[in-house]
């Protein structure tokens, strides 16, 4: 890859304020605050334009000017992003939609969105000379952190609720992690990892608790709005635990708005929840710009369960800037929206993916999507990946038989 | 996608040369073998050159040129093809392949490289006027043709061992397919469904007894050759059960050759099976044309678990034409290059390309791999899929706990 320039000029702490360098490694802002990269994006536009991405690789490593990784040599990478965005007409005709599409997550190492932050995250971690890092996880992006530390050189210590998707286990173990199991939540796995990154000095990798994860995330926003030919979509739904796959597509469409990239109204972001664990809906319902602990969450939408979200203002804060709104669904419509699209458009998704198509058909029956509005459903990971959702009786046949039975 | 024209121009048996009509269904030649689809390379050399493919769509489609698909309407795709090449450093050092690297088709729909097949495959029966579609498979073959023809509204008849990846069972019934196990292997499902198309006029989607299914896989040879810059690797090797890919590969290489892509020697092209299911490396020990069924067949790679490929002659050819071989490797060796892998490089990969990484060790200690050339691991799927090859202990942490522990 030819040396293109990283933009990044130092991290800013969205609540309060202060900077921080950006080539020391920093976790939380002294407020407690999550911190965000921010890129010299003046200087950025005198250099960068759209045809500066034509002929670069379809990968997410594209945007060089917009990541945080300083050194190609640094550079992390399975080959991972720009996924498809694929029409799906018939489930549109189904759902009034007639212009539905779904970015397929799935087809990505390790087949989640989970990898785009590890390897944004993991790149610029051997970039700051990490040897260690920790981190709690409903699984996948465990399994992702695991994978790509594995491919630095770097120790990850990994540790996840016992009902954590099993695949996810082996993952992280054949690569080598150290993992752990805890008969608990996330939020508890987060305590131990909390209290053992500051026994030991490593790098804590927790969601939003370091700054890059969500500079990986980032890049599908960047990707939805060159795939769109720079002309957004006007909705983009969004399941949302953590919430930093929302607040990285945000900041991509306001920097992209910022350098000239996109005109106009930003797409009205949607971030969905399961109705088990829905803490975000909440406090949008109560026009709130923080959620509360969400008290005995429990979906089948695994990856979207997480109680408190450290980067919750930030999810509100996105939906309220354009326009958006949180919706929650039942775990019912889940897996009756995880057939239909599997039966009606050969897209086999996540649980949380099925959960956005879900909500998506819910917002058009409220006339919140409106008639020929275009829809982009973001499906954060492929359905082999939750081999137990879905549960079918198979007939067996005698090796003589012939179909179809009588 | 703007209108390309196919240059595919009719059927021919590579056996008796016998042509047939390209816009008629047929499915083996009178004389029992496979037919393969032959273009005008002639004629598209004066319209289809490197500089074609400059600014079109990086999946399988950007070569629509050499694929059999007559009309854009009939393209049944979710964003399938030019899946990651990836450099192995740390593994080549680790086995003395200076130059080695791995394409990655897990990086696709369903997970596995058999998404080029079906998307191709079902694409052709969609235009060709075909509403059921029923096939014997290990899995995975399965799993994408229901994933595809559901898409395209096909009805797909699938029927497999019950020792088939559990997962890929879940994606066949959740995509809405007729799916049937059997007690016993892919050889016995076979036969029920040789039986059950005769009976109802079904198309017969089993391995190469369709010409289509290898054009779709023939593009992972044509994108490791615009990927390396038209200049093609020394070696490639590629796990083989019913071989499909293998010949696909060699077909797309003479016909680059022809259409005056690449030049000079092609790759050597190696067949790697597992020992306790290896009828090609027995027939190429013996310097056969073809294989015989191999007995009481056994293999954690059980995606290459075929005693007796209908295009073993295709594949030895391929071998015997470019100076290639057939290597097996045993179970344990399978297993132990999976975990070395994914530890070294973050590549988490299924059995079969585990095999392959396994076989190119051995025959760079062999010498046959000489020192400096260039080597491609052909891996046909994700780890993901096969969540109980490994197995791991993992232990438990309190909820007080404080790594490390002591």
């Amino acid at each position: 890859m030819s040396k293109i320039n990283s933009f990044a000029k130092n991290l800013r702490c969205p609540k309060c304020g202060r900077e921080y360098e950006i080539n020391e490694i920093h976790q939380l802002c002294e407020c407690g605050s999550p911190l965000l990269v921010s890129y010299d994006l003046k200087e950025a536009a005198k250099q960068f334009n759209k045809e500066s991405l034509k002929g670069r690789e379809k990968s997410l490593w594209r945007y060089r000017e917009l990541l945080p990784v300083q050194d190609d040599e640094n550079i992390v990478s399975l080959g991972e992003g720009f996924t498809p965005v694929i029409p799906l007409k018939k489930a549109g005709e189904k759902s009034g939609i007639s212009k539905l599409f779904i970015k397929d997550e799935g087809v990505i190492p390790t087949g989640t969105f989970k990898a785009r932050g590890a390897a944004v995250g993991v790149s610029r971690a051997k970039e700051l000379g990490v040897k260690v890092l920790s981190m709690p996880t409903n699984g996948n992006a465990g399994a992702a952190w695991s994978i790509y530390s594995a491919r630095a050189g770097l120790k990850a210590v990994i540790i996840m609720p016992e009902d954590a998707p099993s695949i996810t286990r082996n993952e992280c173990a054949a690569a080598g992690a150290d993992l752990y199991l805890v008969k608990g939540l996330i939020s508890d796995c987060g305590k131990i990892v909390a209290r053992s990154v500051k026994e030991n000095g490593w790098f804590d990798a927790s969601t939003l608790k370091e700054p890059y994860r969500i500079e990986g995330k980032k890049t599908m926003g960047l990707e939805i709005a060159e795939q769109f030919g720079w002309k957004t979509p006007d909705v983009i739904l969004y399941p949302t635990g953590g919430g930093v796959g929302i607040v990285g597509i945000y900041k991509a469409l306001t920097e992209l708005k910022e350098l000239g990239f996109i005109e106009g109204k930003l797409p009205r972001l949607v971030a969905v929840q399961a109705e088990g664990c829905s803490p975000i809906v909440k406090a949008y319902n109560e026009r709130k710009n923080e959620s509360e602990f969400f008290e005995d969450s429990k979906t089948v939408a695994f990856g979207i369960n997480v109680p408190k979200a450290l980067g919750d203002f930030l999810v509100l804060e996105a939906i309220y800037k354009t326009d958006g709104c949180a919706i929650a669904v039942d775990d019912e419509k889940i897996l009756s929206a995880l057939k239909e699209l599997a039966q009606t458009e050969g897209t086999f998704v996540c649980p949380e993916g099925a959960a956005i198509y879900a909500a998506a058909k819910e917002l058009r029956k409220d006339n919140w999507i409106k008639e020929g509005e275009s829809v982009v459903l973001l499906n954060t990971g492929a359905g082999i990946k939750y081999p137990d959702t879905l549960s079918f009786d198979v007939p067996y046949l005698e090796k003589d038989a012939v179909l179809p039975l009588r």
